[in-house]
């Protein structure tokens, strides 16, 4: 028998964007965690690594995970966490989550009705297909593993439940994911390992929000995001991250959720 | 000054299926309309317009329009149109809808952890992307006629609000598009010509469910459809078409909204 804690392994895409950074710092600690960072470019994962607190915790990097190539990015990060578990030999898997922190903007100078042709079939693939193909992989992965917990996080957004002008593309890749998320918690009803997590970070401070100020079409959202950032109110990665993690080490969260940061804390005024 | 009734244009996609006939059939008869059935087979679709008593209406068909070819199966909807428009000349066009009833089941045997990659990308080419295209296209063409009411029904599904085991791309897929409509919906909040409606039409008689009850994974649903089929509870198709093309002509659906046909008439019991 061995008294070691189980291990616990998160992959994190979209690493290197300013919410993905500040989850893999906020879980980032435990001599027990091993964390996956996934993005495109090796250099800068790399760079990222280094730059994490880590703690005791062991990083590990995949590069080269293209969204506009889903099946690819897909089996990059599988085999990965192959390797990992394969490292770690038979010690318990106490925790074996996947967030999914990677995406893009959609133009949003654009109505609905000005997208182009190849843009709606581009956006699409790296917003929605290379989540559902993901999450895909990653759970039939998981599940034939013996993790203790299996957990699916679709970092998600208001724009899945709340519509917006100019926000299209954004929104119904976003609606569709949190929709198949519900999906994949039904289907594991009676698989009490599984759980998956649609979270809405709320707007953040750095530079997505930045592209949304200045290039939104709608003048009442511009508006309003401005106040929000000119009076300091846009959420802190780091704190949505922390509350985020929370949840998920908590995981008491209800299984397919949509969890929005502001129904974990107050709203800005 | 000219006393005849303005005319109305509608486009209906999936014209072949059983939903897509029920709608053309109950569209037809006003001399003042025109019907353009759109779908994949130049055969099919004459043999359905000889087949429905068009009244007084004008028939014209689309073939060759391939969902997994999204831009070019837009651009023969509009090119048809924009002959319709030529042919009728300077007449007022009070009504110029694309009512979107072209769709495809995902594999009901399948949770989302045992989709294919390739399955996953070419069910959204067919079942989001087209239909996004499709919408994009007919609005930008349509706001540039001269028509007084232009109207985009998307055929939905209560699976778009509510998630069952086993329909993950499907339901995913229709949660987009009703995400989109509500979006295309605000961005027009100040132009009185434009509304969009995603209509869900129930569990209609027809091969459609046949495939359903024979295929879906979840013992649960197989047996609520055997019942509701045993029980001759589907919906007929022309029951629902007749209640969706009565909110289109009454124009009074508030736009972006998801109606399901049991909000407009008694669930079974």
């Amino acid at each position: 028998m061995s008294y070691a804690k189980p291990i616990q392994v998160f992959a994190v895409t979209g690493a290197s964007g300013a919410l993905g950074r500040a989850i893999v710092q906020t879980l980032a600690g435990p001599a027990n965690r091993h964390i996956v960072l996934v993005g495109r470019d090796q250099r800068t994962l790399e760079e990222l690594a280094g730059e994490v607190a880590a703690g005791d915790s062991v990083l590990h990097v995949v590069s080269g995970a293209d969204a506009a190539q889903p099946g690819a990015a897909a089996e990059a990060v599988v085999a990965k966490l192959l390797d990992v578990l394969a490292a770690v030999g038979g010690e318990r898997v106490g925790q074996l989550v996947l967030v999914h922190s990677a995406g893009t903007l959609s133009d949003l100078r654009k109505r609905a009705d000005q997208y182009g042709n190849d843009e709606i079939a581009a956006y699409t693939t790296v917003n929605f297909v290379s989540f559902a193909v993901l999450a895909a992989r990653f759970l039939e992965f998981a599940k034939d593993t013996g993790a203790e917990r299996i957990g699916v996080v679709n970092i998600s957004s208001l724009l899945a439940i709340q519509p917006f002008a100019n926000w299209g593309l954004y929104a119904a890749t976003r609606a569709g994911r949190d929709q198949l998320m519900r999906v994949v918690a039904l289907e594991h009803a009676n698989d009490p390992r599984v759980k998956t997590l649609s979270y809405a970070p709320g707007p953040l401070v750095g530079d997505m929000q930045a592209s949304v100020r200045a290039e939104i079409a709608d003048p009442a959202q511009r508006e309003l995001y401005d106040r929000l950032h000119r009076e300091g109110k846009l959420v802190r990665p780091a704190d949505t991250a922390r509350l985020m993690c929370d949840l998920v080490h908590a995981w008491e969260f209800e299984s397919g959720a949509h969890v929005d940061v502001f129904d974990l804390v107050p709203p800005p005024a």
